[in-house]
């Protein structure tokens, strides 16, 4: 992905990663094939996406490396399968989940939410914690940039 | 934001997060925030963005309660700053930084990273663990839609 010609901030990982899935339907697609959704006419129906878009998408995405295509058994039409790094979106979607969760919705407005196989609980906040587990924001890091030694 | 006239995906989350700063610019503004950026020609300059998309997104930012405006000390122009909800985006932003170092970098290229304060070390990889300590991932997780019970 490094040989991409014009990243928008060539040294920020925040802003390669913005230009590879940083727009709302690669998200969504994303997230629905963590989901388990594989095929065009249900990324489509999922979504509600026009169909340009959505091919356009699915493209950008299989080039990214974020998806593989795959003929499905029959031969007759491709599937969309996440790859390892398309997998290791995981995080990323989670915490637009969770951020939606406290922000997006009323009290009590109903909202799916990611479980825990083993409890059958919504899965705890992500956290941000260094090795003596206290939590890391926005007060006690900052970013080093390149050129800033 | 619940009053939102048409979401893309009522009751997900991800979607609502995504409808409000899912765009490359969005988050590029948010990024900024968090690293001190407060003036519009601060955003300007790092960005590299057209004035009247900035002008754009930082309205939007506005109106969803990430940002706020303020004036200045003279009263000559506006400041953005973060609300709490909007650095509650901080997980967000981070997740982005994590995958991009780990997947939009070749090994040994130079990148900006986020550090410890109190260390001075690389912040730790963000790990969604339950309260078991298991590491969550979509192996052991699932996504419960409204109207599954």
């Amino acid at each position: 992905m490094t040989d991409r010609a014009q990243w928008t901030d060539p040294h920020c990982p925040v802003a390669r990663t913005t230009d590879i899935v940083g727009d709302r339907w690669s998200l969504l697609i994303v997230r629905d094939a963590f989901d388990g959704t594989r095929r065009f006419s249900q990324f489509q129906r999922n979504l509600g996406i026009a169909k340009n878009i959505l091919t356009d998408r699915l493209r950008g995405l299989v080039e990214q490396g974020i998806l593989e295509a795959r003929s499905n058994e029959q031969g007759t039409r491709n599937e969309y399968v996440l790859t390892d790094r398309g997998m290791d979106l995981f995080t990323v979607i989670v915490s637009l989940r969770q951020w939606g969760e406290r922000h997006a919705f009323s009290d009590g407005e109903p909202h799916s939410t990611l479980v825990d196989d083993s409890t059958g609980d919504p899965v705890p906040m992500l956290r941000l914690v260094n090795a003596q587990n206290i939590e890391l924001d926005t007060a006690n890091t900052h970013v080093h940039k390149i050129g800033q030694d």
